[in-house]
């Protein structure tokens, strides 16, 4: 209840904050188009994460907020552009940018974002050092985000990837912002050393277990409601955890079946409906379940360490949320 | 001939010394794609005019190299974006990234090249002040450029642009970074406020005077040997100095011709020579030749002010050789 209301309370005034990095000029379309995303919505647990990381060390929340604006900001940025990649035509229940204003206008204003992201972190007040610090952070992880997404991208043509390279891949798409949320609010917040490798720990450990849960939400509708998504995903041969582990783990029958249907394009609505049981049979929606609670037990034994306070609760409160949202 | 040499010798150093920033990792496909650009050759035109800037008001022209790297980076990036956008087969007579790495590569390979860009601003030995100050140029040379390619796209789809819409888009696509790079070699080298006015001022001129000097090389081959790019850019209605002077100037039969091929794609090849003859009758081509000449008396004169110097001769040299270069 104190996480929503928290969540809530930080959300509404973080979207007054960032306005002024969104404001309209000319020529209008490109603007419109970068603006697309950013205002529809979205649960800005990055800036959240990023607040109160820094006052679970006693820091100033207030202090921090342009880094969470430039954190969601090149959040956005790399929406935009991964739905061009990945031909998604809506995102936040609207049409995707790209499907809105065109391609040519979508990567413009991917660019936009991701400039406008370094200048919100210039609205950062610390020192020189702090500054490099925090930006070198930021750089290293839209470095690593570009790599994680590539991977994601040549993983889809490939037969068999092991558990190892699929998680080096979420590290890098998902998990690295959620950690330097972590971290860089930690920082602001002139944590020390040891509460600073706590955090960064903890917000590494909570992006993997959030990228794996929305895996195992988007896996886990029942048989009789299959949505569309799952049958894209499976068509696709799209490399979540669920479909590693079972590839990983079929054998006779089961392995004829994702051999023949897993990743082809053709596949039918009952051949999807097989991979979707023999996923289940063979435990792999269950075992992704597994793995995100585990590595928020890990994420939570992370931060024992930080002294009682209200931002410690919220951060272990972020934890069971991570893993109990529907979306 | 010192021109060529300098500019040999500096460009050698330079490429010396930017692979740091272009070192393969994996995954290999990503890192390949992004060195595609940067090591297909090109003229380091940005990196030199901050060196030379720099040293013009005496100061240590290697200081400058990471600045100069910065600004070649993200001159690449956008290049990697604009043929994705413009759907251009071609750059430096080497296959474009998206042709020879597929699209969704390409616009991660941009991306990289756009975070690396401000890795590169990270090597610079400079204060706080100045940091933030040369960073926030280039994030506004960013936005400008995303705002200035945004309007050539949209400049396409209109019957009618007038000279000053279009000295504001080349201004935002091209002379904002020529502008940078010699406002920013300046600052490095800790000029006085009146010298980087001038160099500021400088820079923008020989930009402007680049971009149209480009125009007219590309409609300036004889009539006989018209090229395709010169075939395709009429059909695609696209507005240069050339096009938007004549439309504005064609009367009657002229008129006529412009209103009937000009953006037309499916226009032939005899109607192109129309096109191309009715430019030629009505002074375009001749005009946008004086006008890039015209643009590189100011940036001269601007820089009258700056004490005599090899640096400052080279500057001179750099106007000359703007508007005499064949390619």
């Amino acid at each position: 209840m104190i996480l929503k209301n928290e969540l809530q309370k930080r959300t509404d005034y973080f979207n007054d904050y960032w306005q002024k990095y969104l404001e309209i000029d000319v020529p209008e379309n490109l603007y419109k188009a970068a603006r697309h995303l950013p205002l529809a919505g979205g649960k800005r647990l990055r800036p959240f994460l990023v607040s109160i990381s820094c006052e679970s060390v006693s820091g100033d929340g207030l202090k921090s907020i342009p880094f969470g604006a430039a954190l969601e900001i090149m959040h956005n940025f790399t929406l935009v552009h991964d739905d061009i990649m990945d031909k998604s035509k809506l995102r936040r229940n609207l049409p995707a940018v790209h499907i809105k204003y065109g391609e040519p206008t979508a990567i413009l204003a991917g660019d936009f974002l991701f400039a406008k992201s370094f200048e919100a972190m210039h609205d950062l007040d610390v020192d020189l050092k702090t500054f490099k610090e925090l930006e070198m952070g930021l750089i290293d992880c839209i470095i690593d985000i570009c790599r994680g997404q590539q991977l994601d991208i040549e993983f889809e043509n490939k037969k068999e990837i092991s558990e190892e390279q699929y998680l080096d891949m979420i590290e890098k798409k998902t998990g690295v912002l959620f950690r330097l949320a972590a971290r860089g609010g930690t920082i602001i917040g002139k944590g020390s050393e040891r509460e600073i490798n706590a955090l960064t720990n903890y917000g590494m450990y909570l992006g993997l277990a959030f990228q794996i849960w929305d895996d195992y939400l988007d896996m886990s509708s029942d048989e009789e409601t299959l949505g569309k998504d799952i049958g894209n995903d499976i068509r696709n041969g799209k490399k979540t955890l669920i479909a590693v582990h079972s590839i990983q783990n079929a054998g006779g029958e089961n392995k004829k079946i994702l051999d023949n249907i897993f990743g082809n394009l053709k596949a039918s609505e009952s051949d999807v409906r097989k991979v979707y049981s023999t996923f289940d049979q063979i435990g792999s929606i269950e075992y992704a379940k597994n793995t995100a609670i585990n590595y928020n037990k890990k994420a939570k034994q992370k931060i024992s360490i930080l002294k009682e306070s209200q931002a410690k609760q919220l951060l272990i409160d972020l934890v069971d949320y991570s893993i109990q949202r529907e979306k």
